[in-house]
Parts: C-alpha cells; sequence; structure tokens
C-alpha cells in the first residue's frame, strides 16, 4: 500500500463522516464553495539552493490555486501560514511574490500566520466557487481523455536543479519554479459541459492522476503515449514525474468540442476495463513523484 | 516594534488589497462565512515531552475553533495538514484526537494532507458561519468589559510541564494540554446582541488581547484586577500568560446582561484613554506569551 491509500485507510477508520473527501477540493453545496489545504515543507517540497523567498511564495499558491481549478472552479480567497526562522527581508520578498500571483488571478489574502520553526513551511488553504464542479468519480466508459500540460518537464527541471544547474531562463527549471496552469480550460468546463465531467492535476505525477480517477470512477484507459504533450525524451519522466500541474479530464463526447475548441490534446478513451493501457501496453506499477 | 507589529507592516507594504486583515477571523460578508488559519510548529508551540499525537490534535483544532468563536460564529469545516517524520500510529492516534473534537462540535473534515518534514508540522484552516460578527474595531467609550477563562492557569501548567511535572489530571497543565472554550458565550453574543461588540481570544495572553482591541478601536479600558479569574498568584502570569483561550469582550450597556446572564465576570469598563489601566496603573510594556 503507497502512503497515499494508507493515509486515506487511516482516516476512513478514525474519521466518521469523510464524505467530503476524496476529491483534489472539499465541495460545499449548498454554498458552491470549493476549499483546498497545501502545504510546502523546506528540503521535501523545495530547497533553498534553487528557491528564492519570492518564488517559493508564488509557487505555493500556484500550487493551491490548481487544486481549485482542478475542481472546475475560480479561486476567490486564500489564507497563508508561513513557519521558519525568517528575517524581514525574506517575509517581504516572500509577500511581494504572494502579491504578484494573488494579483493575475484576482484572489484576496485573508488571513496570514506568521510563526517560528527550524524548517521553513508554508501552508496555503484556498477557498474558491464553482457552480459546476468536477469530481474524480465522473469519468465514465467512452467518455474522451484529455491532458494539458508538457508532462515531464517539472520533473527535469528538478533533477537540473539538484545537478547544480541554476539557469532560471531553462524551460525545464521554468516549469519546475512557477509551473503554468490553465484557468482557461478550467472555466470553459465549468460554464460549457452539458454532462459531468472528471478532472484532477497532474501535481503527482501523470500516472498518478490516471490512476486517482481510475479508481474513484472504477473505469480504465487506453492512452496514445504519442498525443501527450512532452520535451523530454524519458518515458519515466512524462509518466511518473510529478508537478507539472497539468489538468486530465474526462468529458462526454457531446462536451469534447469544448476542449477541441481550446486545442486541449485527446490523448485517448476511458474504457471499462479497470487498466491503464498506454500504447497496448498496461502501466501497473506506481513509481509516482515522491519529492526528493 | 514587536514581531505581530512588524508582520502586520509588511502585509500592508507588500499587499495591495488587506481589508479582510486584522481579526481572529476573515469575515465574508456576502456568504457570512468566517474563515481562520492556525499553525502549530513541535518545540516552538509544543513539545512531545508531554503532547500524544492526539492531545496534539485536539490543541490543534481547539485553537481554530476558539478564533470562530472569538468572531461570534459556529465553527463548520476544517482542512488539516499534517507533516512530520510520522508512524501509521502516530497518524491514527492524531486522527482519533481530530475525530473526538470534531464531533463534540459538529464539524466536518474536508480536507486532509500528509507530508514529510523534520519536525511535526500541523496546519488547520477553519471556516465558520455568522449573522453578527465581533470586531476588534468595535470597542466603544462606556462599553462594559467582560472576561471568560481563567487566566494564567495556561502558562503555569506550560511551567510545571517545562519542569518535568508530568500529572495530566493537575488543573494548570489540564488548562493547557486541552483548553476550556466558551461556545455559549459566543452563541449568546451572536444572536442576541443589538449593538455593534467587540471580541478576541486571550490565545497571545490577556494584555495582547486587550492592547489589539485598544489599537484596533482606538480606546483604553479601567480594568479592576480582582475580577479576573485566575488560580494562581503571580500578576505576570495572568496578565502575559498565553493560551487560555479565554474571550475578552466589550458589550454596549444594553448588551451586558446576555453576558451576566451567563455570569461572565465584567473586569471593566471601556474608556477614551487610549490607556490600559489595571487598579489605577497604567501598563504599558508587552511582555506578552512568546511560545517557549
Amino acid at each position: 500500500m503507497n502512503k497515499e491509500d494508507l493515509f486515506l485507510k487511516i482516516i476512513n477508520e478514525t474519521i466518521e463522516d469523510n464524505s467530503y473527501l476524496g476529491d483534489d477540493c472539499a465541495y460545499i453545496k449548498d454554498s458552491g464553495l470549493l476549499i483546498s489545504h497545501d502545504t510546502l515543507y523546506e528540503d521535501i517540497h523545495f530547497s533553498f539552493d534553487y528557491f528564492t523567498p519570492e518564488a517559493l511564495a508564488k509557487k505555493a499558491v500556484l500550487v493551491n490555486i490548481s487544486d481549485i481549478l482542478s475542481s472546475g472552479g475560480v479561486p476567490l480567497y486564500i489564507t497563508i501560514s508561513l513557519s521558519g526562522n525568517l528575517d524581514e527581508n525574506f517575509i517581504k520578498n516572500f509577500y511581494s511574490g504572494i502579491n504578484e500571483i494573488i494579483k493575475k488571478y484576482n484572489i484576496k489574502l485573508i488571513g496570514g500566520d506568521l510563526t517560528g520553526g527550524k524548517k521553513t513551511v508554508v501552508s496555503i488553504a484556498i477557498i474558491g466557487k464553482t457552480t459546476n464542479p468536477s469530481s474524480r468519480k465522473n469519468a465514465k466508459k467512452d467518455y474522451n481523455l484529455y491532458l494539458a500540460g508538457i508532462h515531464g518537464s517539472s520533473a527535469k527541471g528538478l533533477e537540473l536543479l539538484q545537478k547544480g544547474i541554476k539557469d532560471f531562463e531553462n524551460e525545464f527549471i521554468k516549469a519546475h519554479i512557477e509551473p503554468k496552469l490553465y484557468p482557461e480550460i478550467s472555466n470553459a468546463l465549468m460554464n460549457n459541459t452539458k454532462d459531468i465531467y472528471a478532472m484532477t492535476d497532474t501535481s503527482d505525477g501523470l500516472f498518478n492522476a490516471l490512476d486517482k480517477i481510475k479508481k474513484e470512477s472504477g473505469v480504465g484507459f487506453n492512452i496514445q503515449y504519442d498525443k501527450i504533450l512532452k520535451r523530454v525524451n524519458d518515458k519515466n519522466l512524462v509518466l511518473f514525474g510529478g508537478e507539472d500541474f497539468g489538468l486530465l479530464i474526462a468529458v462526454s463526447k457531446q462536451d469534447s468540442k469544448i476542449l477541441d475548441n481550446l486545442n486541449v490534446p485527446k490523448i485517448g478513451v476511458v474504457t471499462d476495463t479497470k487498466k491503464i493501457i498506454v500504447d497496448n501496453v498496461e502501466i501497473v506499477e506506481d513509481k509516482s513523484f515522491n519529492h526528493f
């Protein structure tokens, strides 16, 4: 059992009502709110060898925005808890990075907390809104499978950074430091789908995202590897490399034109085999990205 | 400038729209939601020398519930990010503690995240609802000042724990490990006040709470020390000791009966002097509780 499954098992055993858990965000139906909460921990998720306080702040917010987008929502508010042994300059630069991203996405910072701590930890809760949420449970046989994002790039960037290469104009390093998000896709789905749809981000790798929808929807996939956008020649990085924050989407045939119009590549179809098949080969092993 | 003021100064300088910041919770008017986010960091806010995983979990949620209560709201949902080098047993015990408190307060766990990390960090975001929020800005001259909670107890408990005393039936140690909250007071104010009211919890000490309302409302206080509930004979602990999670409340004369009916002690009155006067002596020095 992998760590994520073990964690979900423990939650299921200890928490009596866990009906809200299991998607990128919790969805609160009566108010249409989406809520998510993600943490970046120094030397687990990032290193100050190559993250400035500003870059860290930007990535920490982007990671959380991605959860709202992958739930088919619009981000509205964030709260930030920043811990560490931090000086005034660090805090200033960090919050400048925050300001840049929240301006871009029209998000309000509504709570901030600062505490001491040996290692730097950034914990962000994000609240968004949707009129039409996705769910990992919504994929159905014969739905089309789409994938936004250039996969393997972020993991390749991390490899380069860990080798000491600090060329911040390098496309792979850029992909790792400040991942590209796809709000236009999320918005188009929220506003235009006629049928229920499944979506998740590829934060823990493409295989991991496929596996989540597979398990929650009880489906399988037939995928054409050459349809996946990539700039690395390494299947492991493409399938298992994490932090590309692309969007994996399963939509009905009639809703497929929404994604076709946005030029999102169709990479395959949803099947009832409960298997993840890439170019006629079943992918079974979970080698998904584990931070460091 | 103390650390909290410095942090607020930096936020003001870096974040363009900070209209939501400055109270125990952010209040989102159009939906009536209250949101807060607090973090407990190992060896800063707690030590495993005397916190079990269950006790840590319970305290982490209580600290966040306190923020909702002190804003005049009802807690509804939490998300939890737990980081650390944790085994299965730890996670199980931790979430058993979570389950106990959320059942008691009828809260739903809607998001959970687990990451690695050298030191254990618990970061909880909480969402509540109110029809009538308090604000630190709402105190007015001639309002009455009330204080719920037995002050100095938690700090005394921490002193004992740090001396190696592990009697978990000791009232001071109990006050530190599992602080008592006052939902009945918060509810009564939300449902019954006719005028605006100011409230904050005393998480960072009584003086600190007084100072926050003083600054945000531009008022002062005349306080009778003997009206403050306490079981320690140490003015420093009573005024500056933290983590009692009592409620400091300023209400209008006509609303005072709400608190009189609940037997909340009236400890003084709001003045326009911009001074915190306790038994005719101005308290100026901020010796407020700094964790460890």
